[in-house]
């Protein structure tokens, strides 16, 4: 394994663990600025961390994010990378009950960004309710 | 526009132009052999060359397909792209009947191969039903 795959499988480690731990802004760290989430049911996407950060700290403000990211592949070339993971993602209401488990793949584009670091540029979720 | 994102445009004008032709072998071209396509609905992907081509003869043995897409984005690092697209495709029962629309958007993953052409390498498709 490269190191360039290795940094990149931290990162994925990183969001799964601070997202656990409700650390939005330690998450935001690990996006470019110009982020673009694709995601099923919408052909309008997800753009810019701002946007991310407003809907995740909606979800935690009453819920607990359980998220797994299972990697498949990764292919680096130069500053740009590609990943296919299998992501699984419990959200549990903090009031108690149900919680709601949504699973199925993710292929993402990382980008090496000026500092050194690796982070996700974009992605294409395609979760579905289990 | 660089070289490399005319190149992978100029594959994405060809996919459509040969699949609205029934020329499958022409698409088989355009892909890698270890070609993944991750799908809605499903986490088990659509896996080579081979996989797809059965699934493309099948549907048009009996339909004829119209499709487009409109290209958001290309980034190109070394033989690594992303690409992410608004595809719209359209299905047409060769004997007549309701034509099927789906549109969305889809990222997508290319590869510069070792003959220095530029083949689509994993997909992710969120089209949904018009």
């Amino acid at each position: 394994m490269t190191a360039d795959e290795q940094a990149i499988r931290e990162v994925i480690r990183q969001w799964h663990a601070l997202t656990a731990d409700g650390d939005v802004d330690g998450v935001l760290e690990l996006m470019t600025e110009d982020v673009v989430f694709l995601v099923t049911g919408s052909e309008q996407p997800m753009r810019g961390r701002d946007v991310f950060a407003q809907g995740l700290r909606g979800i935690l403000a009453t819920h607990r994010i359980d998220s797994r990211g299972d990697v498949q592949e990764i292919a680096v070339s130069g500053d740009l990378a590609s990943c296919w993971a299998v992501l699984d993602v419990s959200i549990t209401p903090l009031a108690g009950g149900e919680t709601r488990r949504r699973r199925g793949n993710v292929l993402s584009v990382y980008r090496r960004e000026t500092d050194g670091r690796w982070r996700l540029a974009r992605d294409a979720n395609l979760l579905m309710a289990v």
